[in-house]
């Protein structure tokens, strides 16, 4: 699954130097997940008061062009890897341009599935979606 | 009980105004009241273990002057008034200036303590500090 | 001019009390504020570059209920005062829910507009809105 | 050059899970290379004054450990590469405990110098710091 979220850049969201902090941007990718998941039909709240959290595990994040006030960003998600108690996601951030959008940053989000101790546990049925599985490249299957 | 609570501003706290945003003097406030009830020998983390939490239900804040990234700041904290389910304080921020304390904003924060079920309740005997009563007005007593 | 602006509380934004900080609700307001302007055909942005600025100098906020993690809030946003430099709004914050709308939090804000100096100045002709204008009270005019 | 940021976790730094959420760790290491700078004789708000910037281009963050609320943090920062334009530091954010320091989270931040056109540039002169080159490898030199 290629989901898309879309939010507008806040006056508080940018820095000392005139653009959106390099913080704001995991704010923004916590966002497009949760909204992901809320696309596939899970509540992160709900999830987590049945006692499981996801956590993330490992950021790696590049930053490609600064955003800027009032900005329309697109914030694309895929997932690129699954295993048996999390996954890799893709997490693109654009500016939506007049000749089509911009990449502003690309990263990479590993996380985990938690239960209420906190320690990584097996993805539960009702996180185990065909959304969060990887699209087959190419030529397979 | 007058407390005293120092920081510095930091780059991701300003805005694209370029000076401290509106709504982190709010952090800074809240900081320094954490730091006035440890300063009194409570821990905020475990008296929320214990079931209570200290909610915020009103504050005013005058903006005096705007702070910039690296200011020295001053955040001085006292009881205005003590009731049975909470209080005020009195909050201002200061810079620290070569001439002495400048007045950057101005606050009155009331407060109530609430038990596991987010009620308002009693104060705790543990909480029940005479450095939350305000100081006696001159000339009383 | 009643304006409403519509957000989702994002996980990022609640604290360890688990409900959203007290200092978030200002964020929401100056979210709710730009809107307001873009919804009067102003561009905060735009105006910056034009060498003003909308600066906030008072803010009294009455919290009332707790917000959540995924809550739909709505802002709405309205004139109370208008002045040569600038003036007050009010602002509601509820919560969507299926009986209606909840009000979680209440504010009465006070700007002023700056120059590049970040002096009050006059309202430039751009932002002298009608918009800005308080609803006349029943039974004058 | 090692350099040490001390800090304590706040209220409103802890998300819906309890702990500190993912974006904030990238706030305390951008007070830490802040801090690094300070250390080394270098305001970063002066420098932008003069013109310049210092932008992060990427980052990647493992996340070992979760932090709670008041919990007292060590950040130590370290220059790994040096280039023309920028360079590598090395970030590590410990919990001082009783038995010493723990690693909650471990990063690489690559960073350019910018000029006032947001152009990457060699590193000025003022910049140019012996604390900026990486200690050698034990046997060079």
């Amino acid at each position: 699954m290629r989901h898309e979220h879309r939010l507008t850049v806040q006056s508080y969201e940018c820095d000392a130097n005139g653009h959106v902090n390099n913080a704001v941007y995991l704010n923004y990718l916590e966002s497009a997940r949760v909204a992901f998941l809320r696309g596939a039909g899970i509540s992160y709240r709900e999830l987590r008061e049945r006692g499981f959290g996801l956590v993330v595990v490992r950021i790696c994040i590049d930053y490609r062009s600064e955003a800027r006030m009032e900005d329309p960003l697109l914030v694309v998600t895929e997932p690129l890897k699954k295993r048996i108690t999390g996954g890799i996601f893709s997490q693109k951030v654009y500016r939506e341009e007049a000749t089509g959008p911009r990449m502003l940053a690309d990263a990479e989000v590993t996380w985990v599935c938690v239960n209420g101790r906190g320690k990584p546990t097996r993805i539960p049925a009702v996180l185990d979606l065909a959304s969060l599985d990887p699209a087959l490249p190419e030529g397979t299957a």
